[in-house]
C-alpha cells in the first residue's frame, strides 16, 4: 500500500506525531475519526492531514473518515515500529545518557537498549534497567558480537567527532546525536539525527514574547491582536 | 522590518536552525552567503530559504546574497534572543532535569536558569552550576519573589498534570514539557512546548530502514534506488 514513491522528510517527521495521537484515540476507545476532528485535536489543518496521509495511499474513506486502528497500524508499519526491532547503545552515561536509558517509551516504539558505554571508572559496572555500563575499551568487542543498529551519542561536545568516527568505523549505521552540533560524516550510508533541544526552547521563547505583545496590545488602545500566537499549539 | 503579518509556526520552527547555521558561518568569518550555498549547507531547498526569510521582509539582495551578520542579528531579534532574557526554573531534578541544568547553551540563547525544584530530600540543597535545588514547598514563595517566565517540567509522567496546574496557577506563562505527554491546559495565555524525544528516534529508525532497503535493492538485480533516504540530511 505504502511507500513506492518518494516521500518528503517533512511528512516523515510528522508521522510519529500522528502515531502518538492515534494511540491516544485507541486508549479512549475511539475507533474512527474524520480529518476535521483529528485536525482539531492536533492543531494542524485538515487539508494538511489529508495530504500527508495520501502520500501513503490514503487509508481514509469519504464520509466515514479514518479507521483509527488501521491507520495506527499502517503508520506503525511505515515507521518500522511493528516489523523492526532496532538495537541501540548509549555512549556517554552522564545525566543525559542515564535519562535516555531510563526511557521505557523507546522500547514500546521498537527500540531496545543493549549496552551503555563510558570512560568514567566510577560508572563502569553500574546497571540501568538491567543494562550494564561498560568501558569504551569494550566497545569493539561488543559490536563484533552483538547486533547494534544505533548509537546514541551523549558524550561531551568536544569528544563527539572522535566518538562518531569510531562508531562509524565499527559499522554502526544510525547515530542519534545529542551534542548540539550538527554532525556530518564522510560516509554515504550513515544516518544521523541531530537533536537540538535549544531549538524547541527558542520557539517557546518566541511564542511567549508574541503572547505578551498581544496581551499588551489588548490592554492598550489598539486591541486588534494579530500575531501568530495560538495557545497550546505545538509542533 | 519584521513581524507585522501572521507568520506560520512552521516557519518559526525553522528559525532556530537558521540561527545556528549563521552562527557557524560567523565563526568561520564568512560574511555573505547566497541562498544556494546556504541551501547546500543546510540540506533544504534554496526556494524554501528565500520563502522563509521573505516572511520577515527579506534581508537578501539580488546578486549579493545575504549579509550573514545582519541576518543573524535579525533572526536573533525575531526569536527574542537579543532583546529578551527569559528566566526559567526546572521542576524535577532527576537525570533529565540535571542534564538540562548543565546545558550552557541555553544561556547563550537568552535563557537563564534561576531555580531547580524537587521533592527528594537527598537532592535538596545540592547545587548545579551555582543554582540550588529547592523543595517544591518553596516554589510559591520563590515565584512570588522572582521573575520566572518558563518552567521546565522533568517530573515523572504521572505527576505532570498536577505540577503543570500548579505552575500555571502561580502565573508562569511558559511550560517546556519533557513528559512524552501532549500537555494541554485550560488557560488561553499559557504557552506549552512539548518535547517528544522518541519522535526523533522514530524518524532515525525510518531512515535507517529505508537506507537498508535501498542497499539491498542495489545489491540485488534491480538497482534503481528510489527511496527518500538521503545520507546526512537532518531536520
Amino acid at each position: 500500500m505504502a511507500n513506492s514513491k518518494k516521500i518528503s522528510i517533512a511528512v516523515i517527521r510528522r508521522l510519529p506525531r500522528y502515531y502518538r495521537y492515534l494511540a491516544d484515540l485507541l486508549r479512549m476507545d475511539i475507533t474512527r475519526i474524520s480529518s476535521k476532528e483529528l485536525s482539531q485535536r492536533m492543531g494542524i489543518t485538515a487539508s494538511q492531514i489529508r495530504q500527508d496521509l495520501n502520500c501513503f495511499g490514503g487509508f481514509g474513506q469519504q464520509g466515514y473518515g479514518y479507521n483509527v486502528e488501521v491507520l495506527y497500524k499502517e503508520i506503525g508499519k511505515i515507521l518500522g515500529v511493528v516489523n523492526n526491532r532496532f538495537h541501540f547503545i548509549i555512549i556517554g552515561a552522564g545525566n543525559m545518557g542515564q535519562a535516555l536509558a531510563n526511557y521505557e517509551n523507546f522500547e514500546k516504539r521498537g527500540f531496545q537498549l543493549v549496552g551503555i558505554f563510558d570512560i568514567n571508572p566510577q560508572l563502569i559496572g553500574k546497571k540501568i534497567r538491567n543494562v550494564e555500563i561498560m568501558h569504551m575499551d569494550q566497545l569493539d568487542e561488543f559490536v563484533k558480537n552483538n547486533k547494534v543498529d544505533i548509537a546514541v551519542l551523549t558524550v561531551p561536545y568536544k569528544n563527539i567527532p572522535e566518538v562518531a568516527e569510531k562508531v562509524a568505523s565499527l559499522g554502526i549505521k544510525g547515530l542519534w546525536n545529542f551534542s548540539a552540533m550538527d554532525l556530518k560524516l564522510p560516509y554515504d550510508d550513515i544516518i544521523i539525527e541531530n537533536v537540538h533541544l535549544s531549538d524547541s526552547l527558542m520557539v517557546l521563547g518566541y511564542r511567549l514574547k508574541e503572547s505578551q505583545k498581544k496581551k499588551k496590545k489588548k490592554e492598550g488602545t489598539n486591541d486588534s491582536g494579530n500575531t501568530n500566537n495560538e495557545s497550546n499549539t505545538n509542533n
